[in-house]
């Protein structure tokens, strides 16, 4: 095989050198310029946690139902207290005990804490201080009034204690957002590199919603990795085009991740990703896991919520490209982790999150604020 | 039923009213203290997402195993372009194209990238500037050596990018943190509170590492919701006791939360928690995450990620408690959700996060600095 064999210069982006690829903000607009009309599905309420409301949901009572104590303690009329203070007792048939939660007694109108009192030897009880009416209540329909809209918990994976809403709400069943059916096609062939491309894909997926299509099964996102670059084997695009596919970009000014593809097969939008684990990883967070969270239905776009720091050690960069650096936090500041410990997924794996250099800079010097990106507290 | 038949307000730490109740520092104190030796168990690494390591993974090999091609493109002595620069063809023996990732041929010892060099009329190529040895070459071993203890990810889930890793390191199995099985007794007994408490319980278990024991089966830890207080129906306690077991401290100066209970049954932690779910969630989120996630091995004991940002608007506590109160960021400034709202898990569902106020505190100003512990961006 000759140089004479290999890649034609001008027939692909990504042979033209990095000053002439498409921006990582053009690739984003692409990615934001998918329509995403995720499919709804009906599940019940105690088993949607995770899963993304697709619409509001209504009360179907008031909540408490009825008007109740609301601290342990016990029920009066608030007109029997008044003057309260000092030595102020209350006979038994005047203090009715009463948990927080219960329906109040008839003829009460507010509750003593039980804190708050002192027994009487006639086996009532001293208050200390006059009581309003209402105090110590919970009124019918304070916390939800039935048919309200419910609480906009949309556009995110329900929490546990939305779920307990949910409850309180009195829905049996919810409508969610159907998960994002991903076709996954993994064709790194350098081994250990192609090893690892199928757990991390796999684990990645699931985390930003979606699920696994099975085989060739239709699917609302296709993922290729590997094979993506310039090289004798990089036929990525070349099958997709055999398939009846395109890429609309190819090769971005990125590092790594320079060799990734935006396109589409059978109306699917595709992602062509690099087989090498950390440029695959990188294209994932940046554009993959955006698109995939919109098909998802989901608001919250990244799983990496950005700070500011300041850097801890120089950050090297090279003009022309957006540059993605693993970091860790040392004593408070950011430090990149790289290219000294050998790179790839380890530094991936031991970072505490990444900075995205824009392509405009040239680094940044120790003591320069950069915004990290952090991997969650509650990752994956 | 008459106040007399009430409970004795010397009986109980939770009659004593807020000042006599132990502190928040004093419950974390026993949960710290709780022993915490988690058993270890052998899972495929393909399938240990989520999990917890209990032990650095070694290196089986190499990675790279041979000196590799870093970039796409076409190896050479560097030897050859010495002088290079202007019109500097090396012919087409001399260049051998390699994509990324495979070995270096014999007799090569740099890569010029493909994006360097401009195809020559006679198969060849011009190179541009000289390299030198070693050049866009992976040296074997470079990422990864064999018999190295890997890379230290042990405390928290193993996020995709580490189960990639996982797969370079040659690693099959795994050792991982045996999931604390915690059996769980819901006892609230008012509607439609009581409801909310199961779905939420079981996400919150979920979330922190552990999965429910089924049944009275063996347990890690106990988990008893509701009945907590001093209600007369509040018999959480007196059941425990004749079950032969425990509270050391029952009653904190928390607000919401304060009936919470910590003690023992056969060995075996026990929490008793509020049935009332903001308060339940309350002890949850600051005692009960605690003490699960130190049961399942992890170093991350709240998966909260605190943050100081300042005070929008006023907020209200009592002086002598720990009071939790819910919050969103409105305009970046934190403002408190709460009983203008109805409180409850409506608040807890809609907020971004939460402000512990301590005890010593009356509030905060607006303009003051708070610290928000926020609903992760990966919640649940």
């Amino acid at each position: 095989m000759t140089a004479g064999s290999f890649v034609d210069p001008n027939s692909d982006i990504i042979g033209r050198g990095l000053a002439g690829r498409p921006s990582l903000e053009t690739a984003l607009a692409w990615i934001d310029a998918v329509p995403a009309l995720p499919a709804v599905e009906e599940v019940a309420a105690a088993e949607a946690g995770g899963r993304v409301l697709a619409a509001l949901v209504p009360a179907t009572r008031d909540h408490p139902e009825f008007d109740r104590a609301a601290v342990d303690g016990y029920a009066v009329r608030a007109a029997d207290t008044i003057g309260a203070g000092g030595y102020s007792p209350l006979g038994p048939a005047s203090a009715v005990v009463v948990p927080a939660g219960r329906p109040l007694p008839p003829g009460t109108d507010a509750v003593v804490p039980v804190e708050a009192v002192q027994p009487a030897p006639d086996g009532g009880i001293e208050v200390t201080a006059p009581l309003a009416e209402g105090e110590g209540v919970e009124r019918a329909g304070r916390r939800l009034s039935r048919g309200a809209p419910g609480i906009d918990v949309t556009g995110r994976p329900l929490r546990p204690e939305q779920l307990g809403l949910l409850a309180e709400l009195g829905a049996g069943t919810v409508f969610v957002f159907a998960r994002p059916r991903v076709r996954l096609a993994v064709r790194g062939a350098k081994p250990p590199d192609a090893d690892s491309l199928t757990p991390m894909l796999r684990g990645l997926i699931a985390r930003d919603g979606g699920v696994l299509a099975p085989g060739q099964g239709a699917a609302d996102l296709i993922v290729m990795a590997g094979r993506s670059g310039v090289g004798v084997d990089d036929d990525g695009a070349a099958r997709l085009a055999a398939d009846g596919g395109w890429l609309d970009l190819h090769g971005l000014a990125l590092r790594p991740g320079g060799s990734a593809g935006l396109g589409w097969l059978g109306g699917v939008p595709v992602l062509l990703l690099p087989g090498e684990p950390l440029a695959c990883l990188t294209v994932w967070e940046l554009l993959a896991a955006r698109l995939l969270r919109r098909l998802a239905g989901r608001a919250d776009l990244s799983c990496h919520p950005a700070a500011g720091v300041l850097a801890g050690r120089k950050f090297v960069s090279r003009i022309g490209s957006v540059d993605v650096v693993r970091v860790r936090l040392v004593s408070g500041r950011a430090e990149p982790i790289g290219s000294l410990e050998g790179g790839g997924l380890a530094a991936a794996a031991r970072a505490d999150g990444f900075v995205v250099i824009p392509a405009a800079r040239e680094g940044y010097a120790p003591g320069e604020a950069v915004t990290v990106h952090f991997h969650g507290a509650n990752d994956p």
